[in-house]
């Protein structure tokens, strides 16, 4: 289990997700409140959007709580949207190339969940990879694999669907091969524009997902755990919800892989604007 | 706060403390279970005696539990006395050079504690070095410079006496500067013979020390805290004492170092032997 | 292009080769004189056997030249037989898993050299690889890969016909997709007893291979390039050879991987013994 | 000897200097043509100013050509005043905080040079330092030293005046403890809203400084070597010579530490402009 932090809004310094707030980023990798495990020191990284079309990226295999680095890029760097991550290593080794946002083009990606079985299913799914994005694949990790597995099925032309899709063929193909069914997924994800972001469990238990306002008229902040004790602000994600933060706002939808349903859904939409 | 294990005995393989007992050193630091921190995160060090008279050593900057290269090692060498530390950072930054053990020499070190104040006594404390010392000075820690101040004051000649006068001398220093007066300090250290450790603190809230026999005849193993359930095994050392392992087996002794007193303690020595 | 060693005899100290002679392969890791490039600083890797059927392995991404923990451990581990290199990524970033040596069961690998067109031909290659071997693939380079398509191909059974059937197959597969048909291939891998060594390449322009003997009676050393002057010592080994170090002494064979055909030639054998 | 290259003018992107050029600094850190030695692989890093007042810094210890961290800053950030450094290290392990740029409050600074005998000088040197810049010392360089005792002597009053008796304070002690007197010292230091640079040596040896307009009216690019084959473009700075590149332009002065005389010389001036 991991922790992840995500903005989009007026153009804010990173170090307001990642080391300023009583329960920053940084906090919560050496005492995560609401994960399954406290310590979340196998790995960071951050990916944000400036000038480019495609983001930036830092990451490092040092917990996160211990590189300056970091420190000192958050404290510099202002932008409308980035994602930042810090790692609990459920497989795949601690180095640079499992640690999250993964980037492809102008699109990154980070994750808490899990996906049971992986070493079973981890084959099968990298095979269902076209070449290129099977060469874009340099890391382990259930993750960057469903990231991938997105890009394959459109992430770019219909994010919430590719991405439903993604988890959908992952749940069907552990059926068909007798392993245990069961994907956890909270994900943020971005293509420089929107910011998503999806709360999903096949057994509903899934990870926790929080909104709340934040840098100016329009800003919001998604995060894995509230980033401080104003409870009025954070907002709870149920399971089974997507979230898309763009140019109008933010937006609740219902999120359910299987049949592909993605729906709009003005109560879930309320809860959060 | 740190966690530490040391070996003297017939020679058994390094992961015998390492990683295969259910609460190994690997283990605890991730999940230690009598210190003021439950992370041990900040890196790791070995320091084992084989056939030359200085020790081996590696020492790594990650978590000890994501160091691959340690385990592997750890399942190689055997050594009949040897060092291994998890380090939970007080001051000075994660880099190689502030982790434990320390090797000046035939002599290593090892530490589990703190030095109130030490930004004010810090500078002048090195200045009581002498060049040579001065200059192998690699890190900035606390501990680094207590061995050092230890090495000044004749650890090779009378290794308790050496080590008490170190911490005597900063506790008189803190007084002279008006700074907290506070040295808590658990700590293990050898020429690759002898194995001593030390349990002692200025307010009589010194870190736990543990014995144990192990490796069969006259093979005894000291920690932080147990490496497994076997509660009989363990006895717990008391605040003010010093521990030799040699040849002759097992010794605690009391350790008070205002007045240099080093005395031998029959009583004491009955706890462990 | 990388530069290695490997030794195999009576018990010597790591350091023999990595660090003492004049042209360690620490010093080669810095100014290397015969190959295509000077540096190799982009990691390495130590694999040697002792006690245990599979090898020990410390492995880092550090250049050779200005890691201590290499300096330590290399000067403290005596072995009957071992691998040592320094690498100059031709493709594969610079992170451990791709550090050689590779280790898979009691098997140990080095390689320097490279597969043309690899980016075309790795991923119809791991599809070869059985699935216990493709979930034991963690890095991305051709080296890991040749090393276990020969596992796949029986390393365990008979070594050189493995290794040749993995250079074939890696050609004919050029082939027939197209690409550049070209293997250089100087590798050295063991099982612990015996220590193999080839030197091939599609085009007779094999990176150079060099032995001699070294550590008392019957052991013998073979390089990348000799480790000091003394030009009467070092035998290079012809392109299209298999060098095997035994208990019986070195043998030299002819290594022709089109036919399979690993012939013994009295003439080759004559060179180095 | 290590390899630099600062900017001041119109906001750039960092990978103008660092990665994008036929001889960038990534490619001189691993093919320097006018250095003492070709390879600068123990690590690197940049400072840049941006909204803050202090600058935004990223080293490491990996080699700059193989760090993807670096690559992906380089390309993203865009800043009206920064610095790089790749590093061969002359003393001082491979560590982070051996690495350059240095950073104190708003200062950068990073240096290519040594000091001779600097063993000898580095404590009594490291005396004169007032405990604040004493406790800021987080590294084993001279060339951090060189640094702080800049500040200790008025950097921020007088920049030039005050490096000028950082070295000749060196030169005096040398001469005065029967050392070597013997600084090379080429470096490059800014607070933010100035650019500055030294090019001097005791023995008239002084390491390489080369000047050429970029990024639009009025910016310059200060460097080691040329980062380009445009021999028109790259004036060499003298021997004895300092830079300052501001709101005004460029202008070059002489630098002569003996009695801190740190003169305008029209013709110097007219050498860059």
């Amino acid at each position: 289990m991991c922790r992840w932090a995500a903005y989009r809004g007026e153009p804010i310094y990173l170090e307001e997700l990642v080391s300023s707030p009583a329960h920053s980023l940084i906090e919560q990798s050496h005492c995560a409140t609401r994960a399954k495990t406290a310590t979340n020191g196998d790995g960071f990284g951050i990916a944000w959007y400036g000038e480019r079309p495609e983001p930036g990226r830092y990451r490092d295999i040092l917990p996160a709580w211990s590189d300056c680095n970091l420190k000192s890029i958050a404290r510099q760097i202002r932008s409308p949207l980035f994602l930042a991550h810090v790692r609990a290593a459920t497989g795949g080794g601690t180095r640079r190339d499992n640690c999250h946002p993964f980037v492809h083009g102008v699109w990154s990606f980070m994750h808490n969940g899990q996906v049971a079985d992986f070493e079973h299913l981890r084959r099968p799914l990298e095979m269902m990879l076209d070449d290129e994005l099977y060469a874009a694949r340099t890391g382990a990790t259930d993750s960057e694999l469903l990231f991938l597995l997105a890009r394959q099925f459109g992430l770019a032309r219909d994010p919430l669907a590719a991405m439903a899709e993604a988890i959908s063929v992952v749940e069907q193909l552990a059926q068909r091969l007798g392993c245990r069914v069961l994907v956890r997924f909270t994900a943020a994800f971005s293509d420089g524009r929107t910011l998503y972001a999806v709360r999903y469990s096949t057994d509903d238990l899934a990870p926790t997902l929080y909104a709340a306002p934040m840098g100016g008229a329009g800003g919001y902040c998604l995060v894995s755990e509230p980033l401080n004790d104003d409870t009025e602000a954070w907002v709870e994600v149920p399971d089974g919800s997507a979230v898309v933060v763009g140019a109008d706002g933010i937006d609740v939808r219902l999120f359910a892989p299987h049949g592909h349903c993605v729906a709009k859904d003005p109560e879930l939409a309320a809860i959060v604007s």
